[in-house]
């Protein structure tokens, strides 16, 4: 029923991953279920056919890899909405059944990307270890709690659920990476503007129009939006045929939002609307505070000008 | 009154020059009254008093010099309206008050840029007479009407209404050069567009602003608009303080010229709309033809983009 | 040594992947070493160390995920080089150790990514099995070799290797996918350029310029150079810091593409050049052929301008 | 002969107006010959011929006017360069033969641009005088010496030169309206760059290309180079046939000024050089002092990355 808040949450799985962990900071999450999938695909599809209210996966994240799909996901097929960005630090954790001295580890199980992304740490404190690579971060800890492998590199959450004992945190080689999920559900009104929000958009474009990127970065540019993230994709037909997924700063309440997506409506082959949901903030004291409207580009401006013309038509 | 089609024009005078035959282009003039004026701004300001309903006067022209009075005049003081152009060949004629061998003609009465357009002519077929320099192409006409020349370079119409013997006719040294006046009234409605218009605008730029000129361009290149004329002017405050006079196709009417000027408004110090009104055309198979909205630039490009944006709004 | 073809290639493994076919397609590695390594940074690493001449790695697929990591790797530590991309068809076989009827295939080994790409194929042939998730192409025909599962998904040269019955070929859902490989090596001079060449480069931009990527493709567009793939990607310190990696149509030695990097260079925070290498060709009447230099972009207008120039500034 | 300094001075007569006034104002012209020509073309072909070294013309004046004869006659014909400007305030008085009450003042004579220049004073201080046009600044003085008339507008110099009583000084209504006077040479080294130059260009734009003057702003705005002017001029032959005539801040010799040029060369139907000169400056506080270059457009940026390119193309 439009207007109920969702209840039914689905999230990328296996239990115990940082999917998990970035879902439990979604308030009415804590009070609704929280199911894992075993794909993005698989999650969305889940809300596309009304099984779920609301998907948790991930869209970009210094680990690599699975953006893609969520992308190509929600660019194809029914039209979903994404309504909440939620950004976490990639916090790996080293964990085991019972804690004992790192030099009794031999075998450690990881997921390749986690194992990348702690390489650094893993020459220096485990230089003798071996790394046996799982399917997930979820399966590690699972590995390292029956036994398997004598400790895990996982999330904090797969420890806890698991009931780990953590060996070493903050072991990723970059301390300030982080991942960011979205939570997103089927089409309806966009959760109203605060006046620090993203619009996600993937924008067509034709193939042989040299200068066509160009062409939108200024339809952006002369209203002043900015863009805060930019992914050329293939759309799957073939390399050399794009889609761009665009992160704009703004939301499609804004005047000069709402005339930055009309210009790319006329001008680009297609354009999806993926949706306007509030930034992630850290802090109230967050350096990447929302900058505001441009001289000239307010809502306020925008009202003023429309006024002109009206004036200028009638020539009243 | 509004709506009562203008029946007392005014034009730059005086009698018998380029000005006066422009006017009689005006089908509405030629059974209204037509009085010349001193200069300009007296025939501008004739208008603004209400004294005239239109003012005829040169905005541009291959002799130069002229435009930058009206233009100024246009952009400061009390708004008025283009209300249509004229342009005409500038079609220059050796006169006198009697067909004589051009071999005595001693002295010939010309404007100094009427000799300078006339140059080549001058110097080829009139190498030895004397150019006595007058104040328009009307007093050259007038001075020889009286004998005080031989002869005067004027328009066809000065030799006309003097009952001139004409010696020589397109005198001028290039053979296509035109003169392009405007009909201007007080503010109102501007004539209805008719696919082929242009639009005039004074456009002011806050002069510390590096690359404010790229902005105003870039405002009008996102909307398909396409720029005729521009003009920098000093503001008459000092040099580097500048005010864009520019002309651009298409109509005030027009969706994506509204959109554009929409966005000068916001983004421009000031704009002064100084009318929208059909292109002169010279003849039905002119090679200038009107450049058709370019892809999805239409009016009804702008109304499905606007109808999009609404229902992502709401959700619907 | 400089200018020594290349003889020891490493690959991203492990064997009878997608990564080992298109090494094959390289006539240097058919009569040199080609040694799988488990990773993309392994296999960055055995060149930038001198263990291995050249890598062949993923850069962008239909498939997704990969490309992160490798993009990472040549934008971060020891500059390394592209000198060749190779692009090759996403052709998944379903194979088996002996060819059964469909209907007895119960379980099928696959990678995650490759199950994705095989959904709708799955869904309508072999809509009861159950699908296991292995780590890579190769471990799932490793898999059907050994008989651990019945059957497995994974490329012609998986099946080959493994000495597999192939019982269904083309099975992705986009016939026409693709990946793209890069042919990595140690920075030297760049192959020479053929009219029909990709240049690809890390673009680092400072964090708080608005319009800062608006800047990036004016530098490329004014020198009419045409984007063929753009990613923003986390530079690794947090979200919101990006570098960009792009493919540009032109060699580094023509004249329009150098004078294009020397801007970026100017301009942007940090550049790094990642090769230029010719494009790759499907066949002599690929219908993506090169764009001609747009007029007054060749090198020879190049040289036109600059002999020009050089005549202003000595005033001959 | 080349590096002689010029000595024989012409300009735009007659005697005793605002061109001479200017010419006064170059040391050189102090100790040379000065000689009244009757028209910007004349002065420019006495140049041009050999028969004098340089010519002292109007480029531009808050009066209008005769700024578009100089710029024609700049970019037709042979080549000319323009070495110096002068900017002169618009300094009008009103001088008699001898002092009188401004009551007795019956008739003045004044240049048709003068007496709109001064519109407001005449109307306040001489409401019932009448004006008489005569043809320059420098007749009217002359007419008010010889008596013909009780008073003239004019240049200081004009009443210094006739001897007439100054009755009223600063009498424009613009106060600090000035007029742009240009120093014209034969080809030739320009004078050495001043790290506060203005270049003169004009360029010809093809008729039928939308978008043709954003292309010619882009090549600038890249190079960080500023617009000080920008006039488009009908190039002669019809209306919609278009020259721009720019002014830029910085000196031909400056890398990003000549990578501008160049730019310009290549993608516009013709360029030509008008000449590099120090800008005009007021006093050492003025406070449209030059712009730096901006960051990553100096000299050494363009030096540094030049040579980071030469580094990429040989692999070094």
């Amino acid at each position: 029923m439009p207007g109920t808040p969702p209840t039914r949450f689905v999230y990328l799985g296996p239990e115990g991953t940082f999917a998990e962990q970035a879902l439990r900071t979604v308030p009415a999450a804590e009070h609704g279920t929280r199911t894992p999938a075993r794909s993005v695909p698989e999650a969305l599809e889940n809300v596309r056919s009304g099984d779920a209210d609301a998907a948790l996966v991930p869209l970009e994240n210094s680990i690599g890899g699975v953006v893609g799909v969520t992308l190509d996901e929600l660019a194809e097929g029914e039209p979903l909405l994404i309504t909440r960005e939620v950004v976490l630090p990639v916090d790996f954790v080293l964990a085991a059944r019972t804690a004992t001295p790192l030099t009794s580890v031999r075998a450690v199980a990881a997921h390749p990307q986690a194992s990348t992304q702690c390489r650094r740490w893993l020459r220096t404190y485990l230089p003798d270890a071996v790394v046996v690579d799982v399917l997930s971060n979820g399966a590690a800890a699972a590995g390292a709690a029956t036994g398997e492998y004598d400790a895990a590199i996982c999330a904090p959450i797969g420890a806890a659920r698991h009931r780990l004992a953590v060996m070493a945190d903050k072991i990723a080689d970059h301390p300030d990476a982080v991942t960011r999920f979205a939570l997103v559900s089927r089409p309806g009104p966009p959760p109203p503007a605060t006046g620090d929000d993203l619009t996600s958009l993937a924008v067509y474009i034709a193939h042989d129009r040299v200068g066509a990127l160009l062409s939108v970065l200024m339809e952006l540019a002369v209203r002043g939006v900015n863009l805060t993230r930019i992914e050329s994709r293939p759309t799957g037909e073939a390399l050399g045929r794009y889609v761009f997924f665009l992160d704009c700063a703004g939301h499609v309440a804004d005047a000069r939002l709402g005339e930055a997506l009309q210009g790319l409506r006329r001008v680009c082959a297609d354009v999806r609307f993926l949706g306007s949901y509030p930034r992630h903030r850290w802090t109230a004291t967050d350096e990447d505070r929302p900058v505001p409207a441009p001289a000239g580009l307010s809502d306020a401006d925008y009202t003023d000008a429309a006024a002109w013309l009206a004036r200028l038509r009638t020539g009243e």
